[in-house]
C-alpha cells in the first residue's frame, strides 16, 4: 500500500490539523504527495486551502457551497465572476458565449455535430486524427454525419503531427476538429492548424486550455473538461462564437444544446454548482500567478527540464517526434514493462504518484498541469535519475 | 443582508474551529441555518462532517478525493461501495443496473426517449402531466417521439393527481411516464400508478427517491438527480431494468446512453467524482439513520407537522388537494404576496432560510429532505405560528 511507504519517507507539502466538537477526530497528520495523474489531477494548494475555509458555511449563506440553489444571488454573483475572469485570462472577445456544461469532453464530442451540423443526410465534418482522444471525437461524429479525415497520426502510432503537406479537407465540411494536446499519446499541436476560410476551427482542449495563451479568434468553439487545469470532474467549459449558436439538430438534448445553455447563462437546469465553484477558484489562482503568460513560462520549464532528462540519459525512450511532445503529457518507456512498473513503486516511495501510463500505451507518463509545482518536477527529475542509475 | 441578522438571533447548528499553518484564518465561527432549499439542498451534518475530515488528503491517496482518478483502485472501490449501498437501501435486484450519469433530471428527460422509443417515425410514449417537471419531460420527449397525455392536472392548476377513472393510454406506446413528486407544485403520487400490463414504467424521482422505501419491482426506469435527496448537484443517478437495454437510438449521445453507461459501470468516461462519492457518504449516513423504512416514518412526522399548523391556522392556504400533498415539498401562501415575502424575511431571521415559492407559483416552499432536521421543521412551525399571530 501507497499509504505506508509515504508516512515514512516523504515530507508532508502542507500540515493541517482539524478539530471540532462533534467529531471524534481530534488531530491528524495528512500527507500529501505530487499527483502526477492524468485527471483529475491535482489542484493548486491555495484552492484547496479556500475550498477548506469556506467549509462548512460559506460566504454567510448559513450552509456550505454544495447546499445553496444555484438561483440564489450569492450563486449567481459567484457564476457571474467565474465567467468574468474566464473571459479576462483568455481574453475572449464578446461575441464568444462561455458556457460550462456537464458530461465531459465526450458529452461535447456528440454536442459539437448536433450542435454545428445541417440535419441533412450528406452533411460532413473534417476531423484530424492525431491520437485516442481524436478516435473517440471521430467516432461520435459519426453518429450524426459523414467524417472526413484531413490527417492521420495512425501509422506512427500518433508519435507526430502529420506534415501539412499531407493534409486534406472537404471544403463542404460544417467545421473542422482537432485535439489539441492528445493527454494519452503525448502529442500536441505546437500551433493551431491552419484550415480553408470560413471553415470554423473546434478544438478539444482539455488537456491544454489555461495552460498557455491563445488566440480565440482562431477558433470557432473550444471545449475543455475541468479535471485537468481548470477544477475538478465535472463541469466542462465550452466557448462559442455567437454566429454558431441556433444550428441545433432537432433532437439535440437540451443539456448539450449550446444555444438553450447560452440563453440561459448555463443555468437550463440545476448546473454542478461545487465544480462550478472549483473553477471560480482555479480561475483567481491563475490571475493571482500573474495570468497565462507567465503560467506557460511555468509549463515550458517544468517540460523542458522532464524531456531533457529523458533525452539525456540513455536509459529512458520518448516515443514523440520532439516538435511534437506535449507540455503537458510526458509519455515515456523504460528499457521493459518490467522496470516500467518497478518504477511507479520507486517514485511512490519518493511521494511522486500516479506516473503509469495509459492502458492503451503501457509505460509511463507524467501529468504536469499548471497545479503541479516546481517541487514536484525538481522531486521526479530526482527520481528519475537515480532509478536509472541503480537499473541501467 | 443575511448575515448580519443571523449573526444576533440564531443558534449554530455546529461549531467548528479551523486551523493550519499556511492560511491567515486562525480560528472562525461559522454558523449553519436551517435551509429549507428545493435543491440544491441542506445535507446531512454526519455527511459534512465526514468531507471535512477527508479533506485535503483522502484515504491516504497522498491527494483529495477530488484530485484521484477515477480509474484508481481507491475510487474504484468508493464506486462499488456506493451501487452496494444502493441496492441495499432500494432493495435493487440483480436485474436492474444501476447509472450514475451526468446532465440531472432534465438530461434524463431526453435520455428516456432516445434509450427506450425505436427509431421509428410514429414512436409514441405516454406521459402524466401533473405539474411544471412534467410539461419540461413532456416537452422533451416531443423532440424524439409522438407524446400520448395519460391525464392533466392542468385545469386545476396542478392542485391534484387526476382521478384513475380519467386516465386514457395509447396502448402501443413503449412507456410510460410520470414524476412522482413534483418539486414546484407540491403534490405527488402516494402510490405509483397502474399502467397497462408490459407498459414500462418510468418516473423521475429527483425529489422523492431514498425518501421512503419503494418496490422496484414496479419500475422499468427510475431517474434522480442526487441534489435533493442523495447529494450534490453534478450527478444522477438512474435504475434500468436490463432488458430494457440495448434499445438506444443511433444518435444516443455515450454520456447518456443507459447500454454503454452499464457496460462501463457508469466509467465510460471521467465521471463527476466528486458529487459520486458525496452520494455514497449520503447512502451511508442512510444506512447508519437505519434505512428508508425509518427514513419514512421521519418525513411523515415532520411533513404531518407542517401541514397542521398551516392547516390549523386560518391564515395560511395550501392550494394541494390533502390527499396528494408533497411530504417533501410543503407549498402554501399568506393572506397577500406582501405578507409572503414578509415571511421569508421573518424566517430568515429565525435562521430559516430558503423559503420562497418557485418563480412559476410564487407563494412559499418548504422543502423537506431527508437531511432537514426535526429541530428545523419545529423551528419553522414555531415561525409560521409566531407570524401568523403578529400578520393575521
Amino acid at each position: 500500500m501507497v499509504q505506508g511507504r509515504l508516512a515514512k519517507k516523504t515530507k508532508p507539502l502542507f500540515y493541517m490539523e482539524i478539530y471540532h466538537e462533534n467529531y471524534e477526530m481530534n488531530a491528524t497528520h495528512l500527507q500529501r504527495c505530487f499527483n502526477f495523474s492524468p485527471g483529475p489531477a491535482t489542484l493548486p494548494e491555495a484552492v484547496l486551502h479556500r475550498i477548506q475555509a469556506d467549509f462548512p458555511v460559506w460566504q454567510g449563506q448559513g450552509a456550505s457551497v454544495m447546499e445553496v440553489s444555484h438561483r440564489s444571488t450569492a450563486f449567481m454573483a459567484l457564476a457571474a465572476k467565474v465567467e468574468a475572469d474566464c473571459r479576462r485570462l483568455l481574453v475572449i472577445p464578446e461575441h464568444y458565449a462561455v458556457l460550462f456544461m456537464p458530461g465531459g469532453a465526450r458529452g461535447q464530442f456528440d454536442a459539437v455535430p448536433m450542435n454545428l451540423l445541417p440535419a441533412t443526410p450528406n452533411a460532413v465534418a473534417n476531423y484530424f486524427a492525431v491520437g485516442v482522444w481524436s478516435q473517440v471525437a471521430i467516432e461520435a461524429a459519426r453518429r450524426h454525419a459523414q467524417v472526413h479525415i484531413v490527417a492521420s497520426g495512425e501509422d506512427s502510432d500518433y508519435s507526430e503531427i502529420p506534415d501539412p503537406a499531407s493534409w486534406s479537407f472537404a471544403e463542404q465540411g460544417g467545421y473542422c476538429f482537432f485535439v489539441d494536446n492528445e493527454t494519452i499519446d503525448g502529442v500536441a499541436f505546437q500551433t493551431p492548424p491552419s484550415v480553408p476560410e470560413d471553415m470554423p476551427l473546434v478544438t478539444d482542449m482539455s488537456s491544454s486550455l489555461f495552460s498557455k495563451p491563445i488566440d480565440i479568434e482562431r477558433y470557432g468553439v473550444i471545449v475543455a473538461c475541468a479535471q485537468k487545469n481548470l477544477g475538478i470532474s465535472g463541469i466542462t467549459l465550452a466557448i462559442v462564437r455567437q454566429d454558431l449558436l441556433d444550428k441545433a439538430r432537432p433532437y439535440t438534448p437540451d443539456v448539450l444544446n449550446y444555444t438553450k445553455m447560452a440563453a440561459q447563462q448555463s443555468m437550463l437546469n440545476t448546473p454542478p454548482t461545487f465544480p462550478w465553484y472549483v473553477t471560480g477558484l482555479v480561475f483567481e489562482w491563475l490571475l493571482a500567478e500573474g495570468g497565462l503568460a507567465r503560467i506557460a513560462e511555468h509549463n515550458q520549464a517544468k517540460a523542458a527540464q522532464l524531456y531533457a532528462v529523458l533525452d539525456d540519459l540513455d536509459f529512458y525512450r520518448c516515443p514523440v517526434q520532439p516538435a511534437h511532445r506535449s507540455l503537458m503529457n510526458v509519455v515515456f518507456y523504460c528499457p521493459s514493462p518490467e522496470l516500467d512498473a518497478q518504477l511507479v513503486a520507486f517514485a511512490a516511495e519518493r511521494g511522486c504518484l500516479n506516473i503509469k501510463g495509459h492502458a492503451r500505451k503501457g509505460g509511463l507518463r507524467l501529468s504536469l498541469y499548471n497545479a503541479m509545482p516546481k517541487a514536484g518536477v525538481a522531486t521526479m527529475v530526482e527520481v528519475l535519475r537515480t532509478f536509472a542509475q541503480q537499473y541501467g
